[in-house]
């Protein structure tokens, strides 16, 4: 079988008014779909984790904890009011219906800590099955799926820049074990035109495992059409709430470091 | 009017025989259209260039020349036959029909310098007035076209990485007035599996002026669909003929250094 | 107090042989010595890591275990005979005098993870205490030293590009207890005359706090005078036994993922 | 013979404040000798260009004029008053013992045109022939000299960053006859702490023959000791007068065009 891998790397698109105004451009212009930008061969190897934390890692002293098992205090919804996720034995979960989450407080470069785990005897496939993600900056969306044994298109797997980057490999702990990221990021510097004068950059490892090795991120992650380049200062990290009934994923020991 | 430019980005797409092997899972997926790659919004801004060679520019010491003038004796068609293209006066003309051409000779990283011209009285208008392309490595192509009062979507005009990246700004010479290239190419490297290990850079100047500076190339460039990642070496300067009829690009002076 | 820092980032020399050839430019020319390359202020602030692992964290499935707690049956001396250092409980520990060991494989691109432990009563300071080093490719060290409430120049530190890049902070454990190096290596690769096409690359994770984010690597890491440039390929994983009393460094579990 | 080139890629050094501060932990070290950071082997090929301008090649229209052939009203000398050098011919003549000169202007990214020409007759060798410079942002020295038929220490050459990286080759027209500089520069950004975020860098040609190719700049360009790290923002470009007398080095049509 040919073992050679040819991974999307999607693009920048334009922002909604432009793209009103470029759409002029081709009255008839067909539409893209969600299926255009997803790409399911080849599958990146299975790789068994060796680390499955049944506590939680401690944080660094210079580490601004975001959840401590205790409370949503430094989060809100994304109008800005209280976020309403639920709290329970020193984690949290994503209450369906009640929208993404992000922190109040916003960030530039930083190195993330989370944890996250998918219920024993969750249901549903590919993208229907634990599907929840990370945005960085509050623009850029790291793929979180329960993944295992579970496929689905690679660039909208666990570890993927959302349409845009595979991770080298699947390594995911099983439904009912703890999941590990370790995110290290970098912002993107912008040109006075609004373009990316350098590129966001992203390090990913799941449960110790390299995913994403200082990768580029080519623009924002939407679920139809192309990545678009949006001018952006500090932002927060948000959780999303995929909405669906298949999708009560758990977080805990979430701290950050900002670099 | 907002002048904050969204550039495009394309991205790299699976190869055909994977594309095949991709669009089996979406048994009905729409068919990409060229549109879908093409942005007209906003375009660079024009500069006049203050470079336009009466004469052409002598090549350094160390240069292998690929067209003195004389004839295309390092150059083929994309058979291995001769490059049927017209030489005279010093230069040498697209002859419609006979397809691209290329030289005989493969290279890795280079400095290249080129001229091109475009005739006086050419008609047509977008990518019908004047339409070829430097193809690096024989896989990433540098669009060339009349671009002279002549607006066409902005990923596709001269200086462009063909529906990747447009160029900062549109440095035209009008038509009858020759053009320069100077491309300085970093080509990739490759991981086992085939994709990118590091990108394929490129900077290049028209006519004196910055036109793309240490761009990342994303993968192939072709008219319709995603760029795709494709594993080579060493590859050849390739020359396109377009094959419409408002295409008698004119080159001369063409060189090259091996980095 | 002024924050702020100012590191060092030192340059590559010329290699021994040339070295001589341009020594005869200068016939008195001083020689350096190996206090011009050594800065000890600002110090990076002190970080209390939370990761201290009692037990090794198990391997990924795909991981080439380079040390299990049995022997050191994928190790040889610096000459290429056995490796001589003290296996005892699970661990191995530097024996004084027998020299560096390193790897039988050789790696290029690869995650690296592995854990050392310095002994409680260790006595010294500064660099002769608890002094050993992890060569990447067999060519750059990346310091290991007891740096648990003990000052040394900044880019002679734990987690630092030896005399070339100081570690973005202080993340040790104290003796007696394990710390974790992960370890990220991007290989360089070289122009045809012998010098850096791509720079050597490294992210360093010491107890799951960032010390280098895909940081460059510019050369080799003597103790007197500049980094030099070498061309090289695949190189081995080398540890440093670095002849002092003060040094009997313990590692375990150590494994690597080729990327 | 070998003809494998090492360079230099030299460091940063702690600015002088702090170098004071670390100098005091080693009480007797031995001062650094500007000796110490120059090579002279290998030396880059000698290229004969096949550029060599009669006369000024003009600036593009978007382009800000820095010297047009009739005053200096748009440079300063390094104290904010008047620059005094010699204009005359059409250009402007280094004027010994009046000091450095810089724009009024400060720029970021930039592209910077600028001839240059050392005068038939000129005598002295080495670095005492026809030696200034041109500093990016008021910090970066790219060296120029009469390198034709002189040798030097090759990080100290025409096209270098100075006692950092030595040019691709020696493109130099011999005296009396114009060059080229086209310098393509990007702005560093810094970390809070004061140090590159992202380093300043820089691609050069010199008679349309590459020198640099988006080359890493490591700090300040000092004559003894190694590169600083300095935060600094936009900054002006800078003429050395080296104040020697076989420097009188003529400029002309110097343009710039902001990126």
């Amino acid at each position: 079988m040919n073992k050679r891998y040819v991974w999307i790397m999607a693009g920048a698109l334009l922002s909604l008014p432009l793209f009103a105004q470029n759409q002029k451009e081709y009255p008839g212009r067909a539409p893209m779909t969600h299926e255009m930008t997803e790409y399911w061969w080849p599958q990146p190897p299975i790789v068994t984790p060796g680390q499955a934390p049944v506590d939680p890692i401690p944080a660094p002293s210079d580490a601004i904890v975001l959840f401590d098992g205790k409370d949503l205090s430094k989060w809100e919804n994304s109008k800005g009011g209280p976020a309403e996720w639920t709290v329970h034995d020193g984690v949290f979960t994503v209450k369906k219906g009640t929208g993404d989450i992000r922190t109040k407080q916003k960030f530039n470069d930083f190195q993330l800590h989370l944890e996250w785990c998918t219920p024993v005897g969750i249901e549903g496939e590919s993208q229907l099955r634990g599907n929840s993600g990370v945005f960085l900056q509050g623009m850029y969306e790291v793929q979180i799926l329960d993944n295992y044994q579970n496929e689905t298109y690679v660039n909208g797997q666990t570890g993927s820049i959302y349409k845009q980057t595979p991770p080298l490999v699947n390594a995911m702990n099983k439904p009912g074990v703890w999941n590990t990221y370790d995110i290290i990021y970098t912002a993107p510097t912008f040109k006075k035109d609004g373009t990316y004068r350098t590129f966001p950059r992203v390090t990913i490892l799941q449960n110790g495992v390299l995913l994403q090795n200082n990768t580029i991120i080519q623009g924002t992650t939407p679920y139809v059409g192309f990545p678009e380049v949006i001018q952006h200062g500090a932002g927060p990290i948000g959780l999303q709430d995929h909405g669906d009934a298949s999708a009560p994923i758990s977080f805990r020991n979430i701290w950050i470091r900002e670099l």
